[in-house]
């Protein structure tokens, strides 16, 4: 472009817009532009190239949605993500392309107007990474891959999330807890997630002696209220439920409350990784390790722009833990682990 | 781009490749077709206009979007509309630039890289209809506004659905019945389901000569207790609860709970343009009149898609009804309207 402009004898900003109609340019002007691109062969690819990149300003967020929706704590990442865009005066377009459907996002990606992409819901082989590499669409994830050599990431501190969702119940005094993590099949299609909280609770109650009791449900209410019951047929004393899936949280909340076992002097529930929002939606309201979601989409962005600025050095990767915030739903073991309520043993 | 390809000898699509660099041209060829357009003073705004139009197949949804997140109730609104858009082999791509951010609408729409535009969280007044026109987006509102001359939309029946819904209420012999509206916010905004479904309840009501109680809440669930509260100061009687704002229905339910008042024992309710996953996030599972949220995006999108091939002829405008899914939490009246539980009076 800089060859163009100073071969037609204008600016570089001239040749732009010529290139991209942004201001009128007078026909002279314009001829000498485009007989100058002419003369010395400029590339098209190139030229494409530099209209996305310089006109496009288009953050592209790669968030598959299904059915169940995108409740509050996800619409955290979002929020947070487009205010930072808006600031440095990028617009954030969400795709809900299914996280298997490559080819979608591969002609997606090749229409290059997306400047660079966020990559929600990662998988711990996530072919998305492979479709942007490909294409040179610059990316930040989201959560993170297995191997994560060379991606950037910004995600949650999974581990810390965990120990300190267990600490806190250990705290109050309960032994007996229950892990409802996510679904076989998203443990099955390698949901990062599902995984590493999964890893994560084995450890720190095998590092206190206990046993790490996991149940799955897929993220509706219904597979909640099943996973209760399995819950408790495995392990009838059981004092705490630890959850990070939301649908099947209420599901749990539900079957409780349908068993007559009280929250919290029963039964004590911590949820991970999610809002205030949905924590205040509960009677009473839950305890949870509060989801940093506004902070990644603004940091996701913020990575995302220094990279197309080309100042982002090597891969940026961090963590972000999730604070606890003590409401209602978590308290003081009331019964001894070993109480096996009639109503539960009836089941 | 027909005069430029006869100028140059070659076909339009070549000139196409040339512009666009999705097909490598020989440097001849490409110097050719440079040449012409110079000579031909093409216009670059028609040629911006044409790469688009050609080219893009993406539409736009503009949701925007605030803290409380979409649920799956909203979501099924955008899944609906990206499985259409995906069949047409076109894009979805979300914007969730706030309905007032005129001018960050205007920067979107105004790069052309969006074939057309659908609109969410439609107000009476809606500025972007102005801004769409304007810089000539095709767009398909879901929603309305106050005049809708001319302008396609899909919206939901609102007011086949409140009389629904109050009809089910009588029928189950309820008479005192509280409406939870949508905030004096979104009222005073002129949010148009707000408006709209306050109108239609007033109506009803006063056609069975019964008084309209409603009361308004943010969409939280500290607003939904604190509104239930009102409620049952203005009329401690009331027997039934007719909300359409998610959030702030589970505190009302967490509030009739703490209240003693027990779903649909004591108080039937109600949730009006719901989704069956939001219905069932309650005990006992939530009486609906269920949200057509998927069909109204995929027939947004057959609408806009029409429009953009030019077969769409006189606005397209059409009004679905959400049906009656019986659950729950609501049943016969089980006591005498006049009743005043002491619980309540003694607030």
């Amino acid at each position: 472009m800089h060859d163009v402009a100073r071969h037609a004898g204008v600016s570089v900003s001239t040749v732009s817009y010529v290139l991209t109609g942004a201001r009128p340019i007078s026909p002279a002007t314009r001829k000498r532009v485009l007989a100058a691109m002419a003369e010395l062969d400029y590339q098209p690819n190139a030229m494409a190239r530099g209209l996305a990149s310089r006109r496009s300003r288009i953050l592209g967020l790669l968030m598959p949605m299904d059915d169940r929706g995108t409740g509050a704590t996800e619409t955290a990442f979002v929020t947070g993500a487009a205010e930072a865009a808006a600031r440095a005066a990028h617009h954030l377009l969400l795709s809900p392309i299914p996280a298997g459907d490559v080819d979608a996002l591969r002609r997606l990606a090749s229409q290059r107007i997306l400047d660079g992409a966020l990559v929600m819901e990662v998988q711990m082989e996530d072919p998305r990474v492979e479709v942007l590499r490909e294409l040179g669409v610059p990316f930040v994830l989201i959560g993170r891959t297995r191997d994560t050599t060379g991606v950037p990431f910004v995600d949650i501190d999974f581990d810390h999330t965990v120990r300190g969702a267990v600490e806190h119940l250990l705290d109050l005094g309960h032994r007996s807890i229950v892990f409802v993590n996510h679904s076989q099949e998203a443990l099955a299609s390698g949901y990062a997630p599902a995984l590493r909280t999964q890893e994560s609770f084995t450890t720190v109650m095998a590092e206190h002696g206990l046993e790490p009791l996991v149940v799955t449900a897929e993220d509706t209410a219904a597979a909640g209220r099943a996973a209760l019951r399995t819950a408790l047929v495995q392990c009838p004393g059981l004092s705490a439920v630890l959850a990070m899936n939301e649908h099947a949280l209420f599901g749990v909340l539900g079957e409780l409350a349908l068993q007559g076992l009280k929250v919290p002097d029963d039964v004590s529930v911590v949820s991970m990784v999610t809002s205030a929002q949905v924590a205040d939606l509960a009677t009473p309201a839950l305890t949870t390790m509060t989801s940093p979601g506004s902070t990644l989409g603004r940091l996701a962005v913020e990575v995302l722009l220094r990279t197309l600025e080309g100042s982002g050095g090597p891969s940026h990767q961090e963590l972000v833990t999730c604070s606890l915030e003590v409401r209602g739903s978590s308290g003081h073991l009331r019964r001894t682990p070993e109480r096996t309520p009639g109503g539960v043993a009836s089941r």
